[in-house]
Formats: structure tokens, C-alpha cells, sequence
């Protein structure tokens, strides 16, 4: 019996670190192959090029996809998804997958979905069901509909997924596979390596081994006019608490030019003595760096999702996150210097949380794997009411 | 104070026809500026030009999208979709709307859903949370997920939006502005021109004046292939009846080759000689046609719309309407030779059916230029539970 | 050692029938591997798609390009060439051919140079060096500017593209390889089929068998607003001596339609009783019916290359093949009723023409594949002067 | 009598420095009316935005088209032109001008000339006829071969394009408008501002009044693997003599990584103490720095033009500048440091030469605008041999 083939399409590298246990289980599997695309911002050494980590891993690359429109404003961001259409629609013509996997709700994963919708190829979407704010939201949800096979990542999720009138013998809670690579931190917490010994980066050398913070701010795509003033409130509340803290540039997106600019400007004018800048780190380490910090700061999801696994303190800005399913490790704050000030202080100054089990057990690529080989692949749906 | 510029996107002649008395009340509301994008096969000449229909019902347009990729396949599908994405957004961009408005469900919609609505532009979606199957089922609750304000045709509809998490206060039934022009046709029923005279067309002459049927069966999306074997069978059903019939060729989409195929096939091989052939008619001309006929015979949406609120009897085939809300006119039929012929003798010897308000009254098109006006436009939503 | 690597890409239909032999000799040399990628109008079944001929004719197509968008107009035309661009770039990158085969001058053949130039991978141009007018003037001389090999058709030809500064070494005449199927057709003349009834077509059944003549007339692209015109002056011609003729549909180009529509309207209104109308051909069929045919009329190419070594008269309409170099058997018209029908009238009372080698010997096939295995395959140049 | 639409396409930051006066003289102009387009990296932040400095120099903008693809790679470099095509084919398509403008050879205005000659619309190439090398010399001439009328800089490079078969009185030697800028610095020498206070940059404050040398080395196309080791050989050579430099980073193009990557490399490690870096610079300031250095290292083309013009000693380092008309000012180096070091102390104990009139005399940007306004213009060609 041939393997299904499974084509999995990475636009953004924080997707891989995300995706990564389940890619080791399809390509474990003896009934599947996998297909992975590289695509959009993944390939581009400005957002930390994935392609290095990836072949490291042992994965081997069905095709990469340039797709990315230079402007980083609203209206490169619609042609760049147009533009990702077109491709991975030749991509999904030439690899003839069983079915293809798109990832969460980066505004040009629609792009995946609509290049296998569109070609009667069945679609898995995983991360659906979850509730944030701006393009995201949208894209999120009409790639659920779009989508015949919904992977998710909370028990929440799963039910509003089925609320959106997917049959629910469809939409499983396979945890979210970013807590797999957390478990084996949780098991071995060492920081074994020196992150500015390893990754270089760029600013001050810091004092780091007494205690540490991690930053890591993403522009709110719809509001990125305002998004230099934002960074500089988080930057002025780091630099103001005199901290040692590691800073994560952050991913492409329209505005991030707002907040890298905010970021540089600051640097070069203020000298921050307690920052340390990185653009990328690997999965593993960046994990165990979380796990050893007092806290991180800023919006990413890793906060609300790895760092609940981890117990980490998660001081969480703005409304990026907004209406994610939290555990207690998360205490969210305004865009104002003073509120993060507040709550990095007092994150210094307490124990990390106990692990929960919100988002996964672990144990999520592996489930995300069997399902791939033994769901019912199809590509015609109805809404269920 | 300045007027909203309202962007309406049509991207085939049927939604033309369908939306064409909003257009008007559009243009006469003294707070609105309409900004007519014509795109996609709604430009062809091969599938019935829409532009000089339209500029004869005095709109002007604004802009002219060619995007359709040719070939007819999934993969020129999907394609033209990502063209569409590109040309929509230069469209939006240089035209600077308050809010664009995207039609129902063909697969080419959801380019004018992202284009809007990733430059954070106020998206209206008409002839949402319907139900039907194949690809137009995921595109329309797709564009619902990426629309801001719905405007639907029945209240089922309305229901089932709102189910899908949108905001109640943002989802109006407004009722389909098809049946604005049907009213017209039911208050002044006859049939006022000769059609062979008006449009020419091909085939044989017919003697239609003392009864006769109309034709109008489309491809369906996902099963191309079976096209040509599918149209074959309602060639063989009408030809065998010997019923004077006329004809419409159909839209474009994947497998129109296939059903043209057929229908050139059987016309040379068989010469039916109840049959006459036409490509387009206008959309008043072809409702007083209805009217004035026995019976709808095929898949087209005309039947379970404008044919409710005229009263037509219809023989609907397969299932490429499943599921849409129908009135008592319409019959449903498998793809048999054998079923649809039944159907037909039934519908020929029947009176037609009262009027339904199923799909409105007939005041679509002003409700939907004075919602446009009033209603608070907004461009970002979260899933309401 | 392995095999040179040689992407052909044919992106219309009759370039096919041109270089076939060629096509033949790549494969069948022990040095060569021929990937053959079909673009373009030559996929597209309403302009007689290549794809069923190529693969009787034992090639297997290493990529399809669907790249044609609808329109017909110079706006089209041109966005066309940026999809192929962006398509063909995709299609090399993933073949990774030793060299790319362009042909001759169509508007889109520039998106072949331009994929294969600016990846730098080196470039061979068929059939450089001639003169025409038109877009396809610039097209074809832009395209010498951008390939680093040019295989021409005349000797002619060959010291033009010297003259435009290419290395001498790098112009060789190798004959046209149409003219390798006109010598088989030389050799063994016989109609051995019988064109009706093979090819079906649409029109009247007519008495061919005491003589005919073959009509291909093509739009000219920047005068697309007369094709129709054009076209008429034709049809009257031809219809008006009542001698039977086979006409050709014309190819896609900007101004087809009005060829098209031109066609079309006089069939219907006229009837004409000695035209059959074909789609189109097997080449090989198609140089016998020329081959016994009183003459060509129109505009092919053919009419220069192939039936100068054939032999047989042609009337060639208005200025497409303006400067082309002709054998004796061409007889240059206007577009006027009158001369064309003169030319008709003096052509079907004469004998055919002694065979020229102006295009070739009939070894060009052979000839392109010894050179593409053994010539040194660069991609920089300067210009000589 | 209306006055005739003159569409100017900008893709580049240099090339908007070198066509400044054209504009200026074509908007002065009483018969002319000027369509600026601002394409590809002109537009983007991290090649220089030239927006800012053309709004501060009083033109309007019709359209700005982002077409950069990322990747910076042969790949995406072809794959951007697609992109250009098609934008701008849209651009010309709604501006409507009675003629466009492109400028120069980088890879990208071919699309400028696509669109253009593809639409009927008489195309203007500016600098045609020189001669370099890489894929600036295959898009040079093609763009040549489809241009109707031509601009060019020097009677070298008039001959030259007249040999390509060009129409003789379609080839004007305007001379440069670079030099147009170039000719009120000499009349004006003295550089009036201070370069760090009003440029910022980032590296070593340097003591430069007492004399100093500027740095420009853009990658050169197709060798991109060895930009890196490029750059090296020049940083060493800059570093190891000590004196003061100016130095800016390169334009985009398929190597801009490595090159960027070179000098961040060696600016991090080695911390060169005489380097100060600038990203961009207005026009005007940029030939002041020059007029005012001791030389200009590198291998950019104002070493080549601008500095024959006001006599500063250049080192020009390689091939990039191959072929290119030099007057007596230029001494070619190889990549090699110590070949760079001993041009570099040469030229900062020699004087400076006496002024060249080889590109222009100052006034290129009036003949230009007076040309525009009086030429016949056509879109029709044939080869003139």
C-alpha cells in the first residue's frame, strides 16, 4: 500500500518551532511521507531564515517558496497572500498530495488553503478555534471553513470550531505540538549552552546568569502606525528596571519596520546597559532559555502557550493575545510603560507556576500523526446546520 | 459631508443581474458614491460580456479587472484567484472606498474578500449562510468569516450567520435584490419582444409562441469531468420531449468545457430541432421569459430564487442548489435522462405556482443602499463566542 | 557523463509543428535530455491544444504553464507575459536545465528569455534575425539581445543578428526544422487522407477533390480594431470565385476575436458554399493538404517558410511577414477584396513553384541537436562593437 | 492644445539622482505634463526610500508600485520582473501616457519597457548603448530593441545603438543628466554641511576635514556567491590605510546579502576606526562629498560619470563598470586588496583632474524635456538593416 502523502506548509519559522515534533512524527510514520514547503518569511535571513534549523533537523525540503512582497504595509501584505496563491498552487500541482496542512492564522496562510481547496485537495487545518483580534482573527476562522480536518490545540477551541458548523467527528483536540518540545525541557531544564557565546546577537554583554528576562514583542498588524510608540514603552519599562534581558526581534508583518525602527532608534540613542538583542535562537534553546528566565515579556504566543506548560511568568501586552485560553502563569498589561514596569517587578520577584496542561500533554505530534494516517480524507463538506 | 464610497465587485454576469436594483439605489442615495468594479468573466465576451449591458443601465465603472487565467481546470481555479487578489488590491488601493462589497460564492469572491479586508477596509458580504456544496460552500462561509457586515436573503440565512459567531446587530436579512426585478416582471408579466429576433442565438428555429421551457444547467465545480455526461442526459431529456426549449449557454468555471463539449456535441450529431440555443439575455428580458414559460429546467440559482417570487415550476437537477431554501415550485431531480423528462411532462401540464416571499418582496435593492449608508462601518470583529 | 539538460518551451501551437524534428533529434542524441515544457495558447483547447498531438508524436511534457489571461487585448497580452515570467521562472528553477530553447517572436516568448537570462541559465534562440513588424519585431530582436546562442533559418538572418553585435561564433544557420517535415512531404506528396472526414470541422460539405485551396489568416496585433475588417475582405474574396477552400480558425492574439467574430458573422449571414472551416491539424497533414492544395492565402507563416520549399503559390495578405525573405512562389497582396481575389485567380490556373532552399535542406532537426550537444553553453556576453 | 502625458518610471534610488533634472525640466515644460511612477526598491526603507527627497523636491507622485519580491536571488529577481510587468502594465493602463520613459539597465526595466511596448505606447530608453557586462548588458540592449526612441549619453553609445539598427534620428546623445547636478557643485564647490551631524549613519566618528575618501561597491549580479569575499578585500584595503572614509552600503540586487553581510561582518569584528556608514544621501549633498573627497572607491557608476564631470580620482574596483566610456580620472583595479590599497594612496596624494565633457555638459535634462516635447512619436519599428 503506498503512503499518504502529507504536504505541510511553513510561511513563518515560528511556525516550524511550533510544528516541529509533529513534521519528526509524519516522517516516523510508516504510512505517511512527508512534503514540506518552505514559504514566505521562513526563507528570509531578515526574520531569521529556517532553512538551517530545518535541514539540521534532518527534514528534507519538497520546495521553497518566495512569495514575499517588499513594503511590510497593508497592501503588500494582500498581494504578497495573492502572490502565495499562485505558487502553492503549482507547489500543490507538482507534489499531488494526499492532503495539505496549513498552520494557525498568519494572514498569508489563506493562501494555502485556498491553493488546496480550490484543487480538491483535502485540507487540515491545525490551531483552529482560537480566539485572538485584527486580520488573524478573520484569516483564522475563514480558514476554517475552508479547511475539511481540524487539528486543535484546546478542548476550548474544539467546541468553538464545532460552533462554526464542522462536523464533529472532523475537529479533534491533538494539544498543541509546541508543548512536545516544552516537555522534554520540563524533563531536563539545564540551560546547557551560553546564549550570547552561541547566537551572538547584537548590544551589551549582560550579566545574565544571576536571573534574567525574555522579550519579545510583535507588531499588532492593523495599528502599525502606533507600533514604534508601543515598543518604546516596553523598551523604556526594560531599560527603567535595569534588568538583564534578552530581546527577540520580532517576526515580518506589516509595521514591523514601526517597531524595528523603534527598536533601533532606541538603542542607538539610549544605550540600554541591560539588553542583549537576538534575532533568532533554536526551538530547544529558545525553550530553555524561557524556562530558566524569571519572566517573559512582550505578545507572543509562546507565552500563553509553552510558557503555561513551563510555569513560566508571562507578563502579556495589549490585546494580541486577546481572548486566548490563559492559564494562571499570564498577567496581562496595557501598552503602558508603567503597567509593564509593575508587572516585571513583581515577576522578578516570584516562583515560576505549576505546569498546566491547557494546551497538551506532549504528546500532540503524535497524535497529530495518526490521525494524518487513518482520518477519512475527503474534500466535499456542508455546514451542519 | 462627503458621500461613503461604496466599491461593489462583480465578477460574472449572473451577479450582475442579481445585484443590479442595489446598484441603482445605490447611485440615487444621496449619502453614497458607488465605485462599479467589473472583473473576472463578468468582462468576456465568451460568457456574455456584461459590459455594455451595463453601461446601458447607466452605471459607470470604475475600474475593469482582467483575471481570469485560462484553462479552465482546478488549477487555473485557484490561479485566477491569486490575480484576483493582486489586481483587487492596486483596484482598492487607488480607489480608497468606505466599504467594498463582494457577492455571494463564486470561487473568485473570496479574491475581493482578501483584498478588502487585509487593507482594513470595511467588507460586506450579500448572499451569505446560504447552503449549498462543493467549493462555493466553503468560499461563501469563508467570505462570511471575512466580511463585516452580512446582508442575506433569507432569514434561515440571517440564522445561520449569526450561528457561524457574527455579531446579530451586523447581520441583516435584506432579502435578494433579484426579486426587486422579478416584482417588475410580476406586476407587468408579458412577454414584450420576440427572443430569437432580439438575440439570435443558434440552433433551429422554434415555434415557441404556443408554450415552451427554458434551459439553464451549469457545470458543477468539483466533478468537472462528469460534465459533458451530465448535460448530455438533459440534451437527451429535452430533445426526447420534443418541447420547444430555449437554451442557455453556461458560466464560465472549471468543466464549462465539458458542458459545452457536450452541448456542441450533441447539437451537431443529433440536430435536436425543439432546441434554440442563446448565449445571454438581459436579466429583465430573461425574467419575462421565465415567466412566460412552463418551466425552469436545470441547476441554475434563477429557479430557486426568482422563480419562488415568480411562481415558475422548476426542475431543479443534482445537487449543485442542495440545500439552498426553496419554495413548493421547485422539484428536485437526479442527473437521469429518465427523472428529468418525468419532471418535465409533470411542469408542462401544470399551472405555475403562487407567489413566495421566501427571498424577499421586492425591495432588496433600497435596503441595501440604506443600511450602506447608516450602518456603523467597522473592520475589525472577534468571533462572538 | 551526463546528459546536456535542454528545456524547449513551446508556448503556442504552431511553433510546435516548427520545431518538432528538432525535438526529435534532442531526444534521440545518446549527449542530450530534452525537457519539453508546454505553455501558453498551446494548452488551450479553443486554439487547438498541442498536448494530444505532442504526446502521439512520443514526447513526454515536463510541465504544463497555464499562463494565458483572457482578455485578447494588448493589456492582456502584456499581463500574460508577466505570469509567464513568473511561471516559467518556477519551472526552470525546479528543472535546472543546461540550457533553454525560446522560439521565434510571439509576445510571450519574451517571458521564456527573460526566466531562463536572469537565472542565469544559458539561453538559445530559435529563428532570430528576421524582420517583420509589429510587436513581434521588438520581441524577437529583444530576445537576441537576451539569448546567448541564436540558431537562424536563413543566411539572411544570420548576418542580421551579427550585425546586432552577437559573437559570430554564436550565429550559426542551421535552416528552419519546418522544412524537415515539408522533405518527407516532398518525398511522398500523396493525400492519403481525407481532411473532412478525418478532422470533422464546421461548414459546408465541400467538392475538394478537383482542386483547392488552404486559407490561414492571423490577426495582426497592433491593428487588432480592423481584424474584423481585415478578415471580411477575405471571406468575400474567397467566397466570390465559389472555388472550394479549407480555412484555419487563427491563433490566440490580441484582435482574435475580431478575427474570430469576422468569421463567425459572415458563416451565418453569408453562408458561404465552398469554405470548410477547421480548428486546426497534425502538422504532417496539414503541409500535404498545403502540398496539394492550387495555394495558400493569408497571412501564415507557413505561406514563407514551409511552401517555399513546397513549391506552392501563395497569396499573402497585407504586411505580417513584412521582410521576410521569400522564394519566388509569393505573391504579395493588400487587404483589398480585389487583390486578393486577383492573386486567387491567377494562382489556382498555374503550376506549383520548383522547391527552394531558402528556409533550409530539410536537416535542421539534426542540425540544432549536434550543435545544442557539442557548443559551449555560456551566459555572459558583451556586445561585439 | 493638450499637452502629451510623459510617463517616467523610477525603480531605483540612483536612478531618480541621475534623472532629476529631466524631471524637473519635464514638469517646467509648457507642452509636457509629467506622470512620475516610483517602483520596485526606490520605495523601500532599506534601500534608501527615495520618496521623501522627490516629494521634498517638489514632484507628485502618480502611482507607486511595489513589486520586489524577496529573496534577493536570481530566482526572485526574475520573478520580480513578472511581478513589474504586470503592476505596471495596470499603472500605463489607467495613466493612459502618451509616451513612457525607462531608464537605464537594471533588471527590472524591462518590465517598464514590457508594459509599455506590449500596449502600443511609444517607449523613450535614457542611457542606452553603453556597454558593461552580467545581466545589465543583455537588459540594456534588449530594452533598446524595445524603445522607439533613445536618449543616450555619449556619441559612443549613439553609435553604438545606431549599429543595433536603431533609426538614426531616433538616437540623441543628450548627454547625462547626472551631470546636470554635477555642473552646479563645480560652479559651487564647497560642501556646506556637515555629513555625520546631518546624516547620522553608524559607525566610528571620524575625523574628516582634513580629507577623506568616499566608499560604493554595489554586488555584482551574477557572481552574488563571492560579494562577500568582495566587500573583504575592499573593507581590508579601506581599513589598512586609515583614512578617514565615507562608506554606503550597497543598492538592492541579487547579492545585496552578501555584500550587507560582509561589512556587517567586518564592522563587528574588526571595528574599523576610520569607517563611517551611510546608508543614503540627498543627490546634491552626495556630489558635494564627492567634489570634496580624494577619491571614490568602489565600482559605482557615478565613479564613471559624475567624477569625469567634476574631476575626482575614482578606483574602480572590477568589472562592473566594464566597457563603460572613462575618461582620464579612472584607475581600474582588480578585486584584490593590496591592487585597491595602492590605487587608494595614489590617489589621495595626486591632485584632482581637469573637468570631462565625455558625459554631458549640464544641460541633459533640458535637451531631454525639449526632445520629448517635439519628437514624433511612434510605436511602430523594423530593423533598419
Amino acid at each position: 500500500m503506498s503512503r499518504r502523502k502529507i504536504c505541510v506548509v511553513i510561511t513563518a519559522r515560528p511556525s516550524y518551532s511550533r510544528i516541529k515534533t509533529a513534521l519528526s512524527a509524519i516522517q516516523a510514520h510508516p504510512a505517511l511521507e512527508l512534503q514540506l514547503v518552505i514559504a514566505g518569511s521562513a526563507l528570509l535571513d531578515r526574520y531569521g531564515n529556517a532553512v538551517d534549523f530545518i535541514k539540521k533537523d534532518g527534514f528534507e525540503i519538497a520546495a521553497k517558496v518566495f512569495m514575499v512582497l517588499e513594503g511590510e504595509n497593508p497592501t503588500t501584505m494582500a498581494k504578497t497572500t495573492g502572490i502565495g496563491v499562485m505558487e502553492l498552487t503549482n507547489v500543490f500541482y507538482n507534489l499531488n498530495p494526499d492532503a495539505v496542512v496549513t498552520i494557525a492564522d498568519r494572514f498569508e496562510t489563506i493562501a494555502t488553503s485556498i491553493a488546496a481547496a480550490y484543487q480538491n485537495i483535502p485540507l487540515v487545518h491545525i490551531q483552529g478555534g482560537e480566539v485572538t483580534g485584527n486580520i488573524d482573527e478573520k484569516v483564522r476562522h475563514a480558514n476554517s471553513k475552508l479547511a475539511d480536518i481540524h487539528l486543535v490545540s484546546t478542548e476550548d477551541a474544539k467546541q468553538r470550531v464545532i460552533k462554526l458548523g464542522e462536523e464533529p467527528g472532523k475537529v479533534i483536540n491533538t494539544g498543541c505540538p509546541s508543548i512536545d518540545l516544552a516537555k522534554g525541557v520540563l524533563e531536563n531544564p539545564e540551560l546547557d549552552f551560553d546564549p550570547i557565546q552561541k547566537y551572538g546577537g547584537v548590544g551589551m554583554q549582560i550579566g545574565w546568569k544571576e536571573g534574567y528576562i525574555v522579550v519579545m514583542q510583535h507588531p499588532v498588524t492593523t495599528e502599525y502606525r502606533l507600533a514604534k510608540e508601543q515598543i518604546t514603552e516596553t523598551l523604556k519599562a526594560v531599560d527603567s528596571i535595569g534588568y538583564p534581558a534578552f530581546w527577540f526581534w520580532p517576526n515580518v508583518d506589516a509595521g514591523s519596520d514601526g517597531t524595528s525602527n523603534g527598536i533601533r532608534t532606541y538603542r542607538e540613542l539610549q544605550k540600554p546597559k541591560n539588553i542583549h538583542f537576538f534575532k533568532n535562537m533554536e526551538p530547544l534553546d529558545f525553550l530553555k532559555l524561557l524556562k530558566n528566565s524569571k519572566a517573559l515579556v512582550g505578545n507572543s504566543s509562546a507565552g500563553i502557550r509553552e510558557c503555561s506548560y513551563l510555569g513560566v511568568p508571562v507578563i502579556n501586552i495589549g490585546d494580541r493575545q486577546y481572548r486566548r485560553s490563559r492559564a494562571d502563569n499570564v498577567k496581562d498589561v496595557s501598552y503602558s510603560k508603567e503597567d509593564i514596569k509593575e508587572g516585571l517587578k513583581k515577576a522578578i520577584s516570584q516562583e515560576h507556576f505549576p505546569s498546566s496542561d491547557l494546551y497538551g500533554n506532549g504528546d500532540s505530534g503524535k497524535k497529530i500523526a495518526n490521525i494524518l494516517a487513518e482520518i477519512e480524507l475527503t474534500y466535499n463538506k456542508t455546514i451542519a446546520y
